[in-house]
């Protein structure tokens, strides 16, 4: 694809995967900041902002996709030749600036934090390479109460939004449950971080696929309807029977099973592995959370133990948390499917340690705001009310700039959206332009008007109206609907009359 | 300097130039940032976001320094080997915007940007190389009336902002002006790139060095009190002269020069070259831009014609305008200077035709937010109120967690900040915790207060009067200043109480 055009000009376009933000989204996202912003101060958590980039070896590599060297993030070298990369997330910052300040923080440390990440990811349909997070963690304590709060919060926050009680899901799990089940089947380890990492993918899918198609994914490998075939973990019959056993539950996961169910189910399997810690300390600490969540009144309808949560980062060392939209949406590919995952988070106990050695254990939640954003919108909950045009003062003459631009300047003095038509075009073009922007009226002072000493205002609103109903041209010159003369001194007056009248 | 400590942890640090943002400026500049949007909102420009990089080709090499290849921006390549480059100012992608809408788009085309702008550039005290920057544009016009508008939009935000009328200044010049000197002084063309540079950069210095000193820096060079030298342009005193002449009212900069008399001065230099066309055109939008300042009421006190001001980005074409603040401030060699720049703009009618062959002419104004909002810090007018720190509910028994963590929601769901202790130390640590966070009181329910079906409110502000007023810890003890008792179901309407009170 040539990039330049002729006279070796450059081609206007956009990174792949990058995209430009028009004012409905931008005012909508604005007001869902906002009460995001809310809730996450009314729990007592503090704003941080960190740079867009830091030092490559400062955010550490814990993206899923570790197929290429360097994958998943955008990275340079500085003058220095030191490598930084453009953050993927807010918490590996978030890590770096706790190391860095620890002593003068008070602990626990809890801040928030919003913000463009950027992944280095095949991007497709709603998966751009820069989108937004918000995000709220607890730094510092090892207490699952500190779990327990943060999904609650992610549940105020889905609710305050507009998400109804029985359209979402927040899911949590325990990154110690699968470890105990990798030991189980044999995959510990760093040499078996690859087929781990298969068999988390294969996990990730039982809600799609059911227990078969988790199954072939565990052994040899699937081919769907299409016929494509995906290449499977290689496990044994043996080896990937407990692990189905553990996630069968999943496979109805429609029927939401209860956290009581949960918490039966993964009892009964730890029992069957008596030594295994892993197993042993994921399934009590989501017992702790699951009292907290019980005595809160959240748990079940808004906040649920669900063992098939698989978390993609790979910096999780506890609780993981997922949260969900449950209604349907139409994907991609035509099918409908419940509308899926907007955010998610857990525990991440080793981030912090990395640079200091010192264990300072935290847990966090992150919302995908550009992703909610388009859920909102799809439930009608996105407040999308355009904003009022500004008023469009026209240019009748251009050697009267001066004068037109006063009246401007009045209706801005008011308070009122204004602006004096801009460009150099003719009295049509005008009209046009006022109506492109969403004017409600437009103010006329032509040489009639002048020496007269009066304003001409004519109501675009109305006018639209009125020439549906008006049968032909000579009719509508003769009526002028929707248009009135008053003195200039009453210019603001009646505008502002005009505007009442439309809000209402 | 070694960037490993042991155990081969990485470093918790910044890149160069970056920083971190703490609560109490975030919030400071959440409410500038709403004000500027009011006003800009107002004259009516609608928001737009774009991408924080985009193709280097797309967004051109328009920064001053150009010494080194690719100096000025943070620049990769991505997975096709095509470079890419962080954005260095909303401009340059603002004109990739519309090459690439350009149909679609109402004419003139007006957008407001806010957000972050990376430079690669040497930091310094105050100097990041992220910044951020909040942006008005009109596209598609070459009315001066477009020009005096984003003018009066930079003056109506700076006083929307709290800087008073006689604090600041917006200097209107225009880079025909500067070119038709070149033109004069025989350097002009593509050859002369490098020496222009360095005669528009001794220009800008006329309000610091005064004539002499700048006319060192256009001959042969200038050392300075330190002793260092700087090489100057080179010019012959007969090229020189011409510069001085025109930019000498400059020096008496801060007796104002009025906009009349610096017409006057240019209208008196330009008859001395008749035939040079860039001067005659440069002056000719000057004025047009003064009769509407007039018009309108904003000249001089406000808006000023001032041909010393010189803008660095090297897209200009007609007017720049520079946005200074006029009180002193100390800068970092401890020199009292007038405050300086807080924002700038111009017309910049090439930047779109780089794309499309098309003209389309378009000029707008920069504010930079960082620097800004330590003008407002210094004069006092930065809302920095911190916000009040939640009510902490602090662990007596952590078997009773569950009851504890009720007691903060029930706040919360009264709409009152609050969080239950989180951490696992004891009551010590947790008053300072408490203290440390600014909460206004803590909650305690202890064995004694549940026996009773109670809760103690300790108010931390009043607590603190009373410290200061009692002698000894035994009277302390005995009277237990600031603290009450009340039923549980008192709980929220005794906090609100409390919170009223510490209000007013």
């Amino acid at each position: 694809m040539s990039k330049k055009i002729k006279d070796n000009r450059p081609q206007a376009r956009l990174p792949k995967g990058m995209r430009d933000i028009g004012p409905d989204e931008i005012r909508g996202l604005g007001r869902m900041l906002t009460q995001i912003r809310e809730v996450y101060e009314n729990y007592g958590f503090e704003p941080l902002e960190t740079p867009a980039f830091e030092y490559t070896d400062a955010l550490g590599k814990f993206l899923p996709d570790q197929d290429r060297p360097n994958a998943g993030v955008f990275s340079f070298k500085d003058e220095d030749e030191e490598w930084v990369s453009l953050r993927y997330d807010l918490t590996a910052p978030l890590a770096r600036y706790v190391a860095q300040n620890f002593e003068g923080l008070p602990r626990p440390f809890r801040r928030y934090a919003y913000g463009p990440v950027w992944r280095n990811e095949k991007p497709g349909p709603g998966r751009f390479r820069q989108f937004l997070q918000f995000d709220a963690d607890t730094v510092g304590t090892d207490s699952v109460a500190a779990d327990a709060e943060i999904c609650m919060l992610a549940a105020d926050t889905l609710e305050r939004l507009g998400v109804p009680r029985n359209q979402y899901v927040i899911k949590v799990s325990n990154r110690k449950i699968l470890d105990g089940v990798m030991e189980i089947v044999g995959l510990g380890g760093d040499e078996n971080a690859g087929r781990r990492l298969t068999v988390l993918r294969a996990i990730d899918k039982f809600d799609r696929l059911g227990a078969s198609g988790v199954r072939a994914l565990l052994g040899d490998g699937r081919k769907d309807e299409s016929g494509d075939f995906t290449k499977g973990a290689g496990l044994t019959k043996a080896q990937s029977e407990p692990i189905l056993r553990l996630f069968a539950a999943a496979e109805a996961n429609n029927a939401a099973p209860t956290t009581a169910a949960s918490l039966a189910a993964l009892g009964e399997f730890a029992q069957q592995q008596p030594g295994n810690a892993a197993l042993a300390g994921g399934l009590d600490e989501l017992s702790g959370i699951a009292k907290l969540l019980e005595a809160a009144d959240y748990e079940d309808d808004r906040i649920r133990i669900d063992p098939s949560v698989v978390r993609g980062l790979e910096y999780y060392t506890g609780p993981v948390f997922e949260a969900e939209l449950t209604f349907p949406a139409v994907s991609e590919d035509g099918q409908t499917t419940r509308f899926g995952s907007v955010g998610g988070g857990g525990r991440y106990d080793g981030l912090v340690e990395r640079f200091t050695g010192q264990k300072v254990p935290a847990t966090g939640f992150s919302i995908g705001v550009s992703r909610l954003c388009a859920a909102l919108a799809h439930l009608g909950k996105l407040d999308t009310d355009k904003a009022a045009g500004p008023v469009v003062v026209l240019v009748m003459d251009k050697a009267r700039l001066a004068d037109t631009q006063k009246l401007a300047q009045q209706l801005r003095t008011a308070g009122i959206r204004a602006e004096m038509y801009l460009g150099t075009a003719g009295m049509k073009a005008q009209m046009k332009y006022a109506d492109k922007r969403g004017a409600p009226c437009v103010i006329i002072q032509g040489g009639d008007e002048l020496a007269k000493g009066e304003v001409t205002i004519k109501d675009l609103i109305e006018g639209a109206k009125a020439a549906a109903a008006i049968k032909d041209n000579k009719e509508w010159k003769a009526t002028r609907p929707a248009q009135i003369s008053v003195p200039q001194a009453e210019l603001v007056k009646t505008v502002r009359e005009l505007l009442a009248r439309h809000r209402t």
